[in-house]
């Protein structure tokens, strides 16, 4: 479902991006999640620290593509999620990558504490956070993809299905 | 444009809700962006704690009356945002108040540390963040609203625009 | 001593309820203890994001089931505790699970910091807090359960005997 | 319904104490709604660190004086709630009181994280903190108290009934 | 000694930029040192979040107009230190501001925790690190204008002498 | 060089007391480098939440046994070398062991932010901490005990000359 | 009782130091309890960073000045106390001063996390850690002063007498 | 490229010195960047606590040797860049290196946090500020080397070049 090339006319209706290949590991629970719903997304490295044009290229040109919405992971001093939010109108998720040192809480805050003007939604750190960007994702698409919203509550209804009630099987 | 009346039958896409009359001061800030980017809405106060029915009320009924996007608003131990969202499929988005004793981080936590499976988009602690919320909102309701979505792109170049380069006047 | 099954007319006065299995390792030394201690329990997976319905039957109706304290873990955005406290007149006593990014700093701050007006006594972060959560319990049960306080009293005083006061065997 | 001397033969079932004179202001936010609830209680100035023995000789006469639960506020190391809980089994409660430098996160620590075998049921810091020990501390007597059960449930319903919906008079 | 247009063909070597007028107050203090020290320098406000454009205009073009040093301080989620030093080769020193709700802890760890190849040289939150960002501005471009660094170290030197021993006058 | 039984008439002038026989390693730290600085000291395990009882004698006894200093270490919510300043006149030094869940952090603000009129001298998180109050407790005692002076200043002039100055070998 | 004059032969054996005039409104509170106790004591301002020649000439001669116990009193990257206890074998106490920016949190750190083999014996934040330095640096001096071992008893057991058992007057 | 000895003429322009041998792993990561870079440098152990005239004599003479920038990296209380920084007008540089239990928070705020007057510019904890610490030493001394700030050029460009936009091989 997945397509990583964005040169087409027709890009998928979600773009994950990240800063760093390091971080795929922890974003690729978002893109399995996205496969899982039947949503068609998008994969790039964009670095807002190393590949600054790339940044400017992809946030400019993403909603022409026809993108609807993007989920920037990164972490440390983890700038991309806003700084693709500075150059689009497009909604923006951010997922904090956990880091080395301070577990993410530096991730978290570069991330959640935008000023007034620019918004990320931000989501938990980790690998929380990048399954629900992605059903977040699908959530704003799905508010005109009637079939995607469908199988997002019946997904949603899994979940609550398959919670036990006893603590051991 | 704000309507406050939740029973008519056709609810505005954006409900805007909080914990406590004490939070509106916060959201309102969020609550005049909408007028300002002429985006319909509703306001409540739904305590998680103090109301629960009216809670899983407002929550289960959203979808059904209209609502496209919740911003839900909490301080301290803030439950609402995450609570709300486990009882819908719509995108909700959540903004810590700074809290008395610990300035708004443990509102932050309890919003954005959501597991797995339910997420909460999660802006800035305090007015930042409720404006930032009431951005996002309309930019995923200009989704399939271009009228409002270019309202909301002459609203982010404004911005822009307003920013002088000089420090001083 | 332990009954899962909270279907019968009378519940043990006690519930260990948690958001997750995962939480069941941390829970059980709770567990264990009240076994030790000979008071009756029962344990159940709750969870407020995933099993919003469940959380609230469970909440409404411990008090007629004849549950007397209810013990309550979760970890990250931890809104258990909170949510059944919104529920019901019973103490709540609330454990952090510890968390992989925050150590449970988030899991605390989201279970403690409750406004006015509906309580959760919280116990440390971790087995410490799962252990002393069954102790209080008891002690709380024990006030109207002469037997239980005395095995709660003993139980204490072997604690106290336990302490070797040297350094080395 | 306020009784402070504690040498009658029969205690008020709740006891507040707190470590300095200066935590009062907080600590009466819980005595003020044991007022309103008609819960009998009593209040003591117990310092851990300026007076030890009285310390010794409250926790350890508590419970033959009559004493149910005990309410004990403290800021900073906050050592007093821990410290009472070791020398009796009575089910303690604690308050962290605002600190001036760290804003009752010292508090918070010192009091929360207390080793397996001695439970602080902790609440959260602050005002919110001492109102809800008194509900906690109401709930518990009042699981043997029925009349003080009702009252309480009848605060707690006044409280949903007090929560307006609109954000605006 | 400031020049704040930067059109001419030389430019002041040590370039102050903010990411908004509202962090004037404090990297002001950093200024009014250079003007101490006769340290030529130019002003700017450049947002990251609202002026990507100028933001990258700026950082591109800062070499070839002469600047020598880039002081770039801002608050919260604080991208325009990290993000100019991605587009220059030029040493940047950045401040963080003191936010509103974490006291500039959020500043201070969106600015410092960059990732391996692009350095900010980080100084204190707040007026210290304004100034101090200015101090070490000047002993960069001191180390090829002896004239300069020989009015630094007379700085360094009267501040050494400003200590009276005494506690009081 | 140590002496581990404290019924003798005369006492090790150090004593370093631990809540728990889990803290001994990081302790032991902080006696091999006594036993290596020919100090005399005593050891023991009293608990501030287990061992109330043995706490107060312990602390009340001390001077009479002729300790002169006490070094105390202790995790979590560590009340014990706070609530044995409360009770002796004597120097005493806090250790703040290493905690699972928050690493220290509890430890440490437990131990070091003790009210005005009790102080507790407190030590680095862990081993470090550990051996630190070890030298520390020798300078007090070696205020009056010339040969352990200079037992000390020959230790602490071999830690410098210990340190090579080429990073590798 | 104070004497600021240090070129005497016969210091007195309390020195307090800190990094700046404007701490000493902080200082001033340990200062006033060691005139209280009629310990003899000296005040001088050393800053470890603007005047490096003092701090070490400080360092080096204290213990040959006569003096016994040295207070150090800093804030923010609060590097006295610790630059001290490298130059001498004196016992060295170390006051974090409450900073703007962190509340002490940053001076806290900076003097209380030694590495092995330097120790300073950190009090708490603010006043009640320059008073607890005060009483230590007595109790260390009274080891071998019984009259001054006497008048600290006395304030000791003053303080415990000082402190009524009820809420109000 | 290194030279290690530094007594000769003419030292290398950027010197890397750390507080501790054990803080080689994290500071050669800078070391062979600038092999990288083939800019010239000397490395030191200098333990402001252990070795503090070592730490006098280097940073007063470092100018004089022909050092034009320093880099220091030291963990916990960190207090090695800040007191080198009070004793030369070089630019310096700080690597906070990452501490066993606070993960270097301590050591970021032990450096970052100088008061005016006296500037370290600090870098991320761990090992990607010594990468970057190398980076910005080597962008300052290639302010007047312009080979060396073509070859910084050139690894900056290489930097970009290596991040491809695909998430896998």
């Amino acid at each position: 479902m997945s397509e990583s090339n964005s040169s087409g006319a027709h890009a998928a209706p979600i773009s994950i991006i990240m800063g760093s290949r390091s971080d795929w590991p922890t974003m690729k629970v978002g893109a399995d999640l996205l496969d899982q719903l039947g949503a068609a997304y998008e994969t790039k490295v964009v670095s807002a620290h190393r590949t600054p044009d790339r940044l400017v290229e992809f946030s400019k040109s993403a909603a022409d593509r026809g993108v609807k919405v993007i989920i920037a992971g990164a972490g440390g001093a983890a700038h991309l999620p806003g700084m693709v939010a500075s150059m689009t109108h497009l909604p923006v998720l951010g997922v904090p990558v956990q880091s080395r040192a301070l577990s993410g809480l530096d991730s978290l805050l570069s991330i959640v504490q935008m000023p007034g003007g620019v918004p990320v939604g931000t989501l938990a750190i980790g690998e929380a956070g990048a399954k629900n960007a992605a059903i977040m994702a699908a959530s704003i698409v799905g508010l005109s993809d009637d079939a995607l919203m469908d199988r997002l509550k019946a997904y949603r209804a899994s979940l609550t299905e398959s919670v036990a009630e006893s603590v051991e099987d």
